[in-house]
């Protein structure tokens, strides 16, 4: 026992170490627990601040998504929602004394554009399918692409199924999903929480084995910020304000080499019928472009919530002109599943009814699926898991 | 242009949608620029807080790391650092009346441990190594490998280098690295920076291309905090402090486990000359007692301030047993470099030290590394610049 003796002697608690010297050791639990998602799913929020005047928390939930949190007599503020949250993934933030901030006591957070939120789960409905489950995990595959057309690496994100892993030789269909305005080959995984939707719906057996691939929609951008050689001088945004034109047709008409890539790349079945491509919001609009100017690519169509919003748009690039002959070509070549799907308080509704009155016009089938609230994650995300369930069967 | 008005009358601002039913649309930048790395490398931080009685700002540089910051005209508070940060990835936060926040105009964060910090780099030195440069970028996957050991799937993260995507039958070296306590598989890549430093490393031609294995390191759980069917129930802590013995010698003495999935999914050189082993904190500990039970399977070590403080470790447990007879047996069999680097003031530092006793006891080769500073992630990066510099050449 001469080695335990000695290693006793130079044992040390590393507590006494001064602060400034150490990262990584010593993190104390917080003292006050928030979020709490109680047995009946309303919701607890609690924030230690004894100087604070006022707290509120602002969150993503749909009945009354800010209020005020009240002080107890330790200076510890409190606020548990009225009702119980349906299942979900949540964000939200806290205001202090009207300050934005995070919830100090909760490590679990997500970046939507430039705001970065906490999150919380609840369970019992669609929230289950976004949470981790003890089933098989898929891999998720940060990765670059080569474009031709902009000279330059480009960033994607591709999931690959649990039983892609097995490398018997079997090829997968592919479905190609892309993000919004502000986002990045990031947002679908994040927000989206892609991985854990699929390895749910897989191993129920509600969804072909299928790999998703995500990549970045911003065309003058090769990453996501802070992934790129601008590093953090590259500060999140809306997409139409990153310098540069993002309407310039280019990332539609040079998709099919984000396709080779994946076809060169992975065990890809390459045939129209096992390719499908969806998008949300400016992702629905590459989505509409892509799959109108490649109409014998794509099998199956997704619109969520489509930015068919075309003000600004030069009409007369190849890209973008010629819609109605473009869509009559696309009936022409045909496809399984054109799936457009809104919410009826998004602003964007009327654009994509508007865009169905033109399928119409053409005696065009497509599935039109209105669901409630407007432009939100919950919707993209419940699209996924409904859109996922339709393809490559 | 009949499509051109009838998309113009469709179009609206996104602007006019009401908050509660929109997300991904309509973010603004902020007012006010918060940090900002001044030409001299001096830093100014600031934040809009115009109830706020006392701000301050809490980062993990050196010099004065923690200050007040002072009100403006205008409720924006500003601080700039008294002299230049080294060049560095830095993490922060502010505090505001007490209550700890991040900055709410950075969108660029990351999670140590249990805590969430605002980070920036500064360049003209180890940060420009850090940062993403404009060259070719190797591949991150977060997969799963099986442990007959637990009986569970257990995550990783996996850095391949760009050249590996040639899919030239070419085969790679490894370097296995483990993390410290408190950390799981994201903590090299997201704090360690890993495929940055490797990208930059092997673009200047300074390391030979290798794979980079990351595995959590916890082995009563099977992957990072809120990527276990636990969900946010398993909340960050250190490792020590979660339920089950942590220190229970399964983690070292199942590490071939790990090997085998790598070199059977991955084209790896699988000889000792091919693996290195490295870890910080208890990622050294784990680095040390895996090398000493397989001393057949690694010809390059690295501890990088590892956890050498022993207290209430089962020493009679075959993974942590006779060290000096392990060591004697190590040096038979043979080794290209054993690299021990510590900080002078971290409280490892004896610890370290008395390890290398124990070889110089033994007449064992090895290098010894003292650096100024703790136990921090600054002392880490600079470590695997050195290491891999040293690697499979």
């Amino acid at each position: 026992m001469k080695t335990k003796r000695l290693f006793a002697a130079l044992a040390f608690s590393l507590a006494l170490l001064p602060v400034a010297a150490q990262q990584n050791v010593g993190f104390r639990a917080a003292r006050v627990q928030s979020p709490v998602v109680n047995a009946d799913n309303t919701v607890t929020f609690r924030i230690s601040a004894p100087k604070a005047r006022t707290v509120m928390v602002m969150g993503d939930w749909e009945n009354e998504p800010r209020a005020s949190l009240k002080e107890g007599q330790d200076g510890v503020w409190e606020y548990t929602t009225p009702k119980p949250l349906p299942s979900e993934m949540y964000t939200y933030r806290f205001m202090v004394d009207n300050v934005m901030m995070l919830d100090p006591v909760n490590a679990f957070t997500r970046r939507d554009v430039g705001n970065v939120f906490s999150t919380f789960y609840v369970g019992g409905g669609n929230g289950d399918y976004y949470k981790v489950r003890d089933v098989p995990h898929g891999n998720v595959t940060q990765t670059y692409y080569h474009s031709d057309a902009v000279g330059q690496d480009r960033r994607m994100t591709v999931y690959t199924p649990a039983c892609y892993n097995k490398n018997d030789g079997k090829k997968y269909p592919v479905l190609y999903l892309l993000h919004g305005s502000g986002g990045d080959e990031t947002a679908w995984p994040e927000l989206g929480l892609v991985a854990h939707v699929m390895d749910n719906l897989l191993a129920e057996g509600k969804i072909e084995p299928m790999i998703v691939v995500m990549p970045n929609g911003n065309i003058v951008k090769t990453a996501a910020p802070g992934e790129t050689s601008e590093n953090h001088d590259y500060k999140p945004m809306m997409s139409n304000q990153i310098e540069g034109n993002y309407k310039n047709g280019i990332y539609e008409t040079a998709f099919p080499e984000i396709i080779s890539f994946v076809e060169k790349n992975y065990r890809v079945k390459a045939d129209k019928n096992s390719r499908a491509i969806a998008g949300l919001s400016m992702g629905g609009f590459h989505t509409l472009f892509t799959s109108l100017n490649y109409p014998e690519k794509f099998g199956y169509i997704g619109l969520f919530s489509a930015g068919l919003n075309l003000t600004g748009l030069d009409m007369t690039l190849p890209a973008y002109n010629d819609i109605d002959g473009k869509l009559a070509n696309l009936k022409k070549k045909g496809y399984k599943l054109f799936w457009v799907a809104c919410g009826n308080a998004d602003g964007l509704f009327q654009a994509n009814k508007d865009l169905c009155k033109r399928m119409d016009n053409q005696d065009m089938k497509y599935e039109f699926v209105e669901t409630s609230r407007g432009h939100i994650w919950a919707n993209w995300r419940q699209y996924l898991l409904t859109f996922s369930q339709r393809l490559f069967k």
